[in-house]
């Protein structure tokens, strides 16, 4: 695909038409897909649905000042140009034979933060080459961990994080219970062997365990798959430098709620200045602006960079990142801010909606 | 249908498409629907999607104890291994030439608790003689009765309660107006000859009828089919020992209340420590857990019975209980409950969803 | 279409799918259709929806006494047997030829009240003697009354009223404007040459004309088309007798509200002694028990009335009847109503729908 | 297509499907489409859903006395016959190829108010030659205005504005931010060559240019894209002598509120006096009453105006405007008003829908 063939692209959610031409039906059900019937995969998408953006015409729109790019952000110390990051994908193998690399070329590219999976299909070694290098201030990696069953194991992991220039590190607390979406076992998705990996995460991860992780790195670490906001206040009780809110997609058990619907209640806990990033349903620019308004830093993009790099590799990725933080800045501009911190609550107005 | 076919059985709802392969349409319908146009019955499922699970991630997922079972419960002095009963469901052979024996053996073999229906198609000796083996503890036979309008043949059938080691009597009292569903006519279905017994109920059971069998038979008593606080009331003041929230799957008059939506009111008005068994629209393990977290002490399982009774006979049926069980356990962890005793409203979150 | 027949008619929804069969398509979709897009005609049904029945199981249900018929009442000094009536319906010949003769003959026979529409195709003497024979205190006849542009007019049609022996006049004031649905314009519907009279309509009744024809007969005067409290409290004041809270099958304006939804304020406005008939969107004896269960006194059956009619004549129309009023004392058996005095809104629980 | 082929029309949007049968299909797409998937374009339907019209009876129906015409009304010092005018059309040779001069013949035959597009395909002198004869009180001519980026081409369009016999200046504000739909896009809808003159509009207008109009014309300004109460205070603060409550009919980004929603909170904001137009979503005279009821003086029509315009030129604006101002004297017979000022809130009714 040709980066002409991508300007017909005209927003982020047709990469999932272009992504559903190239995969075996079987993988793209099983990247479309919640678990269960889908109902929290849904919501997650429809909870967007709930908020109106409120347009501010005086005094005057900024569209000259938003495009120009005035994005940036800081979270747990580290910088970024936008607060539009690439979410943790295992195994994107399964998508496009570049995997991991063609993410990280994008992120390079495009100056944007990548959180690594711990189940890469790619080295972590080879990802930081491509994000370290001078520009590295400006796509910033992270590394995403699950606890594993054998402390040994975990402390070498902590190790390659370290010694990879990661900058913080992405604890993902809400994947005991996972299972690809019916949809997906009847096409005949599988999990391809290698996952069996998977079979040696920790079931259950403790105070204790999480604990003794903030006390083997000198990394930030950022606990992924809070939806309660007490939850939240116990993990920044015990010293974990920010939470990502989060119900992987509507993966683990079918019918939990929506994630953006959880987002306000945990940052009125946490308080102001207490790091949130966001995943679970962003499909647009316009998402990613909702999910700031109501509280979060900064959001993670997953099933939309596995379409694009699906459609295009590399090439899909960075367009993708393009056109969401145009349609960011479009958004910042309609409802009067110049800056990230200037986006609240007051850009929203309600929607009467259903939920599924 | 051997165990291994049973294997790609992922829900409990997948018995439903099973046994509409298996069945001779009208009896399907019949099975399927409620009274009218089945708006009841709809209700009844829909009530469950206004609930989502919500999660608590510390002090740690608890899958291990759980999965343990540890799920054991006493409703009215009889223990059970797990608050999911098999529901009274009339003339079985129906469904599979097995019938109630083929559930029977499911029950003893899953260790359940099973409610006979008075209009058995099996005579209840045998059922009891299979659930009343060695391990009779942990597969309760309890059996549930019709007033007659012959008050002789009522005091014989409490005999043949007390001969056969019932444990419990479920008294239904909503059975007064019921017929097919509108579907069930149109597509042929008529009540079995032999059904003509049903004639024999009387129309109308009032409070002298309850008192006297409360004075007849030293077993507790439940009541099947309260829908009212102010019935649960009444009942629990003149002596009944429980009651059944229950709006007979949808089978009365459409147009009652979901029977999860009367629930909550029904166990604020008789306290914390009356016992609450509950059935209709139970489709999942996450619906006995909502259930029990709006107020019941144990679910009891009908439709889902009949379907897996017709795919696969004792074993379909538990085959079913184990999913059952296991979804039960599954969102225990989820929600951070070690015991039945700990999972309450705060479990849950309040969906904004359409009633039918 | 024989008794026998009728006897596979289920609900009274029934009949409209009959009068399809038999009727021009354009005079089905006229009889049919609401005003402009029918959006006021759905949501007069989707009203009910609201309302679920609450059961109630004790003292004991009530079958039997309610089944013996004990649903008499008064209503503006005439007595009815049940408070089913059939509504004015104009120019019947377009549904059956023996029109509102055999509308006549159901509700002699079936004992039950029926209001005659001035712009019948059967001349009122003719109706009359059908329903003022021995049995007429069973069969009241009521007549129905538009104002005319001629006051000569309207007197003689005041004194055709008392010689025919009329025991009410019901009023209508809400036909200035109506049109056929936009179905039954494009399926070609045109009103009948002999319906030119209806161009000799008042187009607006004040309150000098009702307070005229309160002065010039000795007859009860309902009037009918309210739909607020306001209108019902004057109407009141001048010295009208009772009103008819209805919208006219949503045939005037499309877009005012559902009649039902009306309704419990206009009784609050009114007091519990002031007669309300209801009409719009009953479409079964569970319908009328919660118009009863909102303020009606009595409820009027109009498209139902003409589809039976449609599909079988003077036994339609009373088999009907007889479907309505088993629905009715069934929906207070259910919920322990021994009297229609004794419904009321306890024994309805609202419902979360959408209107339309 | 003659008169009286356009008397088959019988409703507003009948003309929609009349378009789409005459106008290419990418032209009709965009026509229709608003930006992105089009929800704020449904939304703005949507809105009058949620109200009904609740209808007076007494002191009796006013068909005769607002069928008179009696619905003249005043905005910022100019007169008008009805509150019904046409909406500033950008390039409507699109659609006809009398373009703007058939909606000005329209306009003048049935003594309409119109607001001309400055992206007019029609010079402004002979748009005012045909509104701008003896009658001239009758049809008042206002001009629309969008900045451009260079102030001496303002100034000169000022100046054209004043020597056409302009009445007021419509500034719209809005329109930094807009794209076709994506079905327009996909059906092949490109802008004209011709309409390369927008890139020279002015990104973001300030208060500053506001304040600067304001100095150098003498005519009333409207400003026109006002959806939050504060900007309609603030632009009453500076000066500005009227909003358009308007979100450019859901052609700005997709996903701001319903233009209705907004309107009651705008009204309550500036006071009662202040002058408010409306547009956005107006489908029926029915949908006008509304908008007067919640707060507008008046009503832009835009879409609807296209849609007769393609379909019969000036005959079929003019019978739009005939049926529009029809069902604007049906609502106000129906819900007791005489005048314009006695529409308000009273009139209406909510109704429970969802939005999108």
């Amino acid at each position: 695909m040709t980066f002409k063939e991508l300007s017909s692209v005209q927003c982020p959610d047709d990469f999932e038409e272009l992504a559903e031409k190239v995969l075996p039906p079987e993988v793209f059900a099983y990247l479309k897909g919640g678990s269960g019937r889908g109902r929290t995969a849904l919501a997650n998408q429809d909870a967007f649905l709930a908020w109106d953006l409120l347009p501010k015409l005086l005094p005057g729109l900024l569209l000259d000042s938003t495009s120009k790019g005035n994005v940036g952000m800081n979270l747990c110390g580290v910088g970024f140009s936008s607060p539009i990051l690439l979410a943790p994908l295992a195994h994107q193998a399964l998508y496009h034979p570049e995997a991991e690399l063609a993410v990280a070329k994008a992120a390079a590219a495009s100056s944007t933060g990548m959180v690594l999976s711990q189940w890469s299909s790619t080295g972590l070694a080879d990802v930081a080459s491509i994000l370290n290098n001078q520009s590295a201030a400006q796509s910033p990696l992270l590394t995403q961990m699950y606890f594993l069953n054998n402390q040994a194991h975990n402390l070498s992991l902590i190790e390659s994080f370290h010694s990879s220039g990661s900058q913080a590190i992405v604890l993902t607390l809400d994947a005991a219970i996972q299972q690809p979406s019916m949809d997906a076992m009847r096409a005949g998705f599988v999990m391809p062997k290698n996952w069996s990996n998977t079979h040696s995460m920790a079931g259950a991860v403790g105070i204790a365990d999480i604990e003794w992780l903030l006390k083997n790195t000198h990394l930030p670490v950022m606990a992924k798959g809070v939806l309660s906001a007490k939850d939240a206040i116990l993990l920044k009780q015990i010293g974990v430098q920010g939470v990502v809110v989060s119900n992987h997609g509507g993966r683990t058990v079918d019918g939990v709620p929506a994630a953006l619907k959880q987002l306000p209640a945990i940052r009125h806990a946490v308080g102001p200045d207490y790091p949130i990033l966001f995943d679970s349903g962003v499909r647009s620019g316009y998402d990613v602006f909702k999910a700031i308004a109501l509280g979060a830093n900064a959001v993670l993009i997953g099933r939309l960079q596995a379409y694009a790099l699906a459609a295009a590799g590399a090439l899909g990725v960075g367009y993708l990142l393009k056109i969401l933080n145009q349609e960011l800045t479009a958004a910042m501009s309609l409802c009067g801010c110049n800056t990230l911190a200037e986006i609240n609550a007051d850009c929203l107005q309600s929607v009467h909606i259903l939920e599924r």
